[in-house]
């Protein structure tokens, strides 16, 4: 026998690097932006969006020709002269969106001078990196992107919007179950690590030039960075300071007279900040998020980009692995069209993070199952009245915002349908039985167990009264 | 003057047909996805979510090469071999997913002998159409997919797994606040076509080919359809009943003896349908979402690939424009490669739904701003140790779950700064003032205006209570 239509039978699968997220992926991943979501919200960001792809010139525009090669590029099927820009060796009109700071610049250029000030926005965008997949990077991720964006005067302080930036990322961390003994907030600063520079006698020229070498420091070995140090002239006490394998922590106060290579403006700016009660340090203790940070001159970044303090979440066992990274972009705005504006933001993806919370055991089941339990399961008997009562009763909670299900089996027997109720935990089972002719519902708790009959008019307000019940028993149990 | 980096200024937009969403746009974006997610796990659907592109001929598997022309193609812009089958004419090897059924069949088929049945599941997926945007129809789109799928045995009913995906549809509709009044669900059957064709007098091979011209219908105008239609030789009457300008209604049940063209398994088919408690009239009743339903022999789809009830959600009046549409599509798991199977789904969009929400007045701020309102706005009179306690109670509020804010303005005002709490839609304020030696801070519930002081320690103790007694009130006035 030959099947019908084998001919058009044929299995798929998912492109490389990305994922098919089932049910349970799926409520992981939801339970991951649901804390992105309410933590940002709580610390007063709002939410915003861009579009999946936008022109490859905006990606070269911020990072150089070198990011193409990094992109996956866009073009529409229907557009002949898009096409035929691809085939004489072009690159293609679009790309998708790699990282969402060049959409975010773009939107706050367009409408710079309408958007009340200071502006904090979040945003949990899917993003796209042609690279080979790997454990810990796909080719599709989820990032959180906050943004803290003034400031068209000098009411608010630099040291406050980085302390609120770097506060809502400790209040993630803190709400999915993390401590400062897993994970570091480790931030620098690039005046600190030019006064590092200056302190061990380089000059301001070979500061510069020293800037752009530390910039390659990750990419390259802790032998490499030795030899390629010392034939710069660096003495070996600069060399072990910034030795990939030497962890240093230094105060966060620093004199602007002691920093060499500042400009005359950049040491005025310093001196404002320090005289300001919003400096770094007490801003930190007074936030409570002293015990999870640490000054560590190792964190650089891209420092073509970063204009002040940067930072880095990294676990503090193991790999090491980045799980959140940013700074201070105060240069950024402007080049893409806007205003001067100050900026601090950072990017959190979703696949470190989740291998994390995971090893972690920081996503049992119940932690996200919660608001995916049904609240009710209904059950029938099997007579005529008891059907149609069950889809009357099913359509009538739902549609009061319950979450309500009932077999699709051709079983009865009540018994079995309670085990049912049970595998899709629900929370309580309503039995429509013989009773029914006496107008009476059974309700059971599948929590304790307990079962009572209520009149039919009376059952939405039984269930209502059970969960709240439920609730508070759950709220004590975690609170305990 | 010139100004500094000018020769890095530049200005960008958004891609043409593509949106940015700034807060006021994501919080209406928000609001509808959270309705339809709400609606979906209410009825006891699961969500899922795929790759955002997929390899180009999963499209074309479906729907032909002729859907080439409507896709974004994608490919990485670091594989010199994609590059080159692109330059020497070949599509991309991925494409920005159109529509997300192609993805769902993939991941039933890759688990289908794993997977509890039925399925149920919903996903709320960006989409991309390479077309010129016009109102009503963007580049980049979110659509709200649900699809009910079974059954490796005779136990769900046809009928109730197409009442119970047309029931989540109309779910969301009612908690969108539209009534039958505003929208009419309405449904065809391919059989319920065939049965009209057959009764005219069209043999079977006509009726197939009839069946052809009839999904180009929606594409010609009145016209052009009635001139083809006298040309194939149908009769009058005939025409009238399929004339674009012409509204038809029939009753439900169909006897299958009466429908030509039907093979004798269909038939067979047809008459367990009708001998099962289940059939859609009694389900539809049941489930109280008759008012809503009408049985519309215009409503066709494409018959290529739906192999049974076929529905579309109609604005009831103005431009009639669909909001959203689906049915039955049993064969389309097996042409992925995995077994046989029954399936129903529909797909509702954003971007008609949204405009006719607004257009319905069915967006009033308050209907989805109540669950981004801070719980409180925190005000310092300015001493140093109310500037402190500022700090803290922010943290220690935020740390436990509220949504607090607090001004970043230079003023310490109490009077300027109550109103900023207003601007920023508080519904209380928290006042830091000379109070605070004694160790007494003021809360203002700012939908009364009342105002008490209370000791430190217990401000959180009556933040709680006056939010609870505000949703009490709000609760309270939405239900009067």
């Amino acid at each position: 026998m030959t099947a019908p239509n084998s001919n058009a039978k044929k299995t798929f699968q998912a492109p490389k690097g990305m994922r098919d997220f089932y049910p349970a992926d799926m409520a992981v991943r939801r339970y991951i932006e649901g804390v992105w979501r309410q933590v940002s919200i709580n610390h007063g960001f709002e939410e915003i969006e861009g579009p999946m792809f936008e022109s490859l010139d905006l990606y070269t525009h911020k990072s150089g020709p070198g990011i193409v090669s990094e992109l996956f590029q866009v073009f529409s099927g229907k557009d002949e002269a898009e096409i035929e820009q691809i085939r004489q060796g072009k690159d293609a009109p679009f790309a998708l969106r790699p990282e969402f700071t060049p959409t975010l610049a773009r939107m706050v250029a367009a409408r710079a001078a309408q958007l009340p000030k200071p502006i904090k926005w979040f945003t949990i965008p899917n993003h796209f990196r042609a690279e080979r997949p790997q454990r810990g990077r796909l080719r599709e991720f989820m990032q959180w992107n906050v943004d803290f964006i003034g400031v068209d005067d000098d009411r608010v302080f630099e040291a406050i919007a980085d302390v609120h930036t770097m506060g809502v990322l400790v209040g993630a961390l803190e709400r999915f179950g993390l401590t400062p003994v897993d994970v570091r907030l480790k931030f620098g600063h690039r005046l600190a690590i030019r006064e590092r520079l200056g302190l061990h006698g380089r000059t301001p020229d070979q500061i510069e030039d020293d800037l752009v070498f530390l910039d390659t420091r990750q990419k390259i070995s802790s032998d490499s960075f030795r030899t390629q140090a010392t034939e710069r002239g660096w003495s070996e006490e600069l060399i072990r300071l910034f030795d990939p394998d030497h962890q240093s922590t230094v105060p966060l106060h620093l004199d602007p007279e002691k920093i060499d290579g500042l400009s005359d403006s950049e040491k005025e700016f310093m001196r404002q900040k320090q005289n300001a009660r919003g400096d770094l340090q007490y801003e930190v203790r007074s936030h409570g998020i002293a015990e999870w940070c640490e000054f560590d001159s190792m964190i650089i970044r891209g420092l073509a980009y970063y204009t002040g303090l940067v930072f880095e979440a990294h676990e503090a066992s193991g790999g090491e692995r980045a799980i959140a990274g940013g700074g201070r972009y105060d240069k950024l705005i402007e080049s893409f069209g806007g205003p001067s504006m100050t900026a601090c933001g950072f990017g959190m993806g979703d696949v470190v993070l989740g291998l994390l919370l995971h090893e972690k055991g920081l996503l049992p089941e119940d932690v996200y199952m919660r608001e995916l339990r049904p609240h009710a399961f209904v059950i029938s008997s099997g007579d005529d009245a008891a059907e149609q009562e069950l889809r009357k009763l099913v359509a009538e909670l739902r549609r009061a915002g319950y979450h309500v299900r009932h077999t699709y089996r051709s079983t009865r027997n009540v018994g079995k349908l309670l085990g049912e109720a049970g595998k899709n935990h629900a929370r309580t089972a309503i039995i429509l039985d013989e009773k029914l002719n006496e107008g009476l519902i059974n309700i059971k708790d599948l929590n304790t167990g307990e079962q009572s009959e209520y009149p039919r008019g009376g059952v939405e307000a039984a269930l209502c009264e059970i969960l709240a019940q439920q609730d508070q028993q759950e709220d004590r149990a975690a609170g305990s």
